[in-house]
């Protein structure tokens, strides 16, 4: 039995958590034990990682390893599913409301496509300008083209055209799409939609009817010239946490409109240099690494924004060692250093004092302009007509092999 | 200064008048004065209808020429713009909830029919699958069926394939419509939709987030086929009285996303057999006369179920005469004798008793029944492939000819 969480979030006293906003109490941080048994999902623990594992004949992502992404709703079903010869498909997507994207953003999109890799499996991924020309203060035409400039982060990222449907709202909403938004609609009053995502009456009708958009690429009828005649086939969400909300939403209808509810595998969120207490922020460059910085620019952030667990003088530091809780820097190497033993190492000799906080920094330094390179590489050598074959309304004749 | 009425029409002590409820204080007449008060639209005096007959050359319909379409909204600004050379286009719609129409639904498509081919203008007509699916217990592909099948109704009203755009919201709905029903959306508040349409909290989110559907058709951009680069092009709707709270939102919206207020022309609605407090309903098949009607059933119906102002006995009709406010046959006779001289004859003489009831519904059986004879015939010859025609997303080369 599935708890559906249904209370305001804005009326919540301690935490809040939802595609808008998310905040701890008194500026703490996130409780996520607390938010599995707020919202009804499970933890993902050490058995899935191994069931993976053994499912895909290839080691499990960092990101699975480590509890980055630590929570999901029927993952098992899915995995019972593929180990008895049944594939399913992965949905995942992006709002594109700013040009640069930073390391969070990039997380969903790398896990993603070790899954499809993986488990060899379409996906589908949503670009929903026409949610962030509601939301934001953005045109129709600068959300498009916010659109297609992050498709090229997102193909940059590695994903297989021949399993890869990427779509914009505004271009692709309609026929098949639009007939389950109204099934989806007709589903949810508005009081369920007040309870779950917390909108006013001054709220505009827009965001009220968002919602099915969001929710109706867990069906694979919305993608007619995918999945025609497999309406059985099952759907996997890989996202944040902070989605939930949509797909608790999504999971309840289902079953009222002939649908599997899709299955989730939900992530932790990305910290802000500052410490997991700050945000990220597009208003404060400072408060995350872009995938359009520079080598000198990650260099200067983190030697000077990255807030640690390390004690104020190298005496002290020897002494009583660096509060791992805290830090930053191993909470950062902790999503990007995929060498176990190497981050096994580093915490070890950090936490008793033997390492010094430049140490871990300059390591995780080499880390992230490594990534940040490989990225700016890859996302240079992709072109428009690549982001128009992308989008491209085709079939995908291989996408299961 | 147009006057916006934006209390919830549930909480009206008197009349209730919206897109989905007409009824009369105490089930007495509706009282269209005041309704032209409360919406804040204007009166459609002889001085509009001279001024048609002018600008066309040729006489104002039967539906102008007796007030039947009564009210307007900017019917003067589409006029002053049309003297000056500049054409409009014309949008209406039709929600398909039935499979047979009565002639109350004839009538907009009969008017603006006779618009189109008066001032020679481009017309888009809105089949509302969407909204009946959502609004009634209608699955998707029912409201589908039955939006072909009411296409054909209509295309037998005599419309120019030349000229004439018909569309499904499932099938049409997207691409540049998608774009500016998110515009619309962003500019409409919940508290606007409660105060306009009267919605609860216990509505589903499909009927609050649909008034954008049907506002857009009003702006030319919705139609990049037919009016790519005319932005500035007006808009006309002809429609009954009811459907205006839709466009009092659309022209609230209009200018914040630069785009015309779309004009209205609005009619009265059209009896029920039973008299003006009766209500024509789809369970009632004896309230209405259906385009698919035989012969035998008009006569049936007219003679046993119209409410007449006649008297009770001969004596008493001689000597009295009719009361013709009240008399169906009349109002009948009003909306479709086109002889000016004949109509007023019968008043006359049946009004003074000189005429009798049998008489009177002798003569409107024979006008109702070669209308939907001419009706039935023509339907009869519209094909699939004239609907498809009719539906395909295709420029109209010469629609201002």
């Amino acid at each position: 039995m599935e708890k559906v969480e249904d209370q305001n979030p804005q009326q919540e006293e301690d935490q809040v958590v939802n595609p808008w906003e998310v905040s701890a109490k008194d500026g703490g941080k996130i409780d996520y034990d607390k938010l599995i048994d707020k919202f009804g999902c499970q933890r993902l623990d050490q058995s899935f990682v191994d069931r993976v594992q053994r499912l895909t004949s290839r080691p499990p992502h960092v990101f699975l390893r480590r509890g980055v992404f630590f929570a999901h709703r029927d993952f098992n079903d899915i995995l019972d599913a593929y180990e008895r010869g049944q594939k399913f498909y992965l949905y995942t997507g992006r709002g594109p409301s700013s040009e640069a994207l930073h390391l969070g953003h990039l997380i969903p999109f790398m896990f993603t496509k070790y899954l499809q890799d993986a488990f060899k499996v379409p996906l589908v991924i949503q670009l929903t300008d026409d949610e962030k020309c509601m939301w934001k203060n953005l045109s129709v035409e600068e959300s498009q083209r916010l659109a297609r400039e992050n498709a090229k982060d997102i193909i940059a990222c590695g994903f297989d055209i021949s399993k890869t449907f990427i779509f914009s709202d505004f271009d692709y909403v309609g026929g098949a799409f639009y007939k389950n938004m109204v099934k989806v609609a007709k589903c949810v009053t508005y009081n369920k939609v007040v309870g779950i995502f917390g909108f006013t009456g001054e709220d505009h009708i827009g965001k009220v009817s968002f919602p099915p958009v969001q929710a109706v690429p867990s069906f694979p009828s919305s993608f007619p010239h995918l999945f025609s005649g497999k309406d059985d086939l099952r759907c996997l969400i890989p996202c944040a946490i902070d989605q939930d909300p949509y797909f608790r939403m999504t999971r309840d209808v289902a079953p009222r409109i002939g649908y599997h509810k899709p299955a989730l595998i939900e992530s932790l969120f990305f910290p802000a240099l500052q410490g997991e207490t700050g945000k990220m922020s597009a208003s404060d460059p400072n408060s995350a690494i872009y995938v359009t910085d520079s080598a000198k620019d990650i260099k200067y952030k983190v030697n000077k924004h990255a807030f640690t667990g390390g004690q104020e003088t190298i005496e002290k530091h020897r002494q009583y060692g660096a509060n791992l809780e805290v830090d930053i820097p191993i909470k950062y190497l902790n999503f990007f250093l995929e060498d176990d033993a190497e981050l096994e190492h580093i915490k070890k000799a950090y936490g008793a004092g033997r390492m010094l906080t430049g140490e871990v920094k300059k390591r995780l330094i080499e880390v992230l302009t490594e990534i940040v390179e490989r990225h700016r590489r890859a996302r240079a050598a992709v072109t428009d007509e690549m982001v128009d074959a992308f989008m491209a309304v085709r079939p995908l004749p291989n996408m299961f092999d």
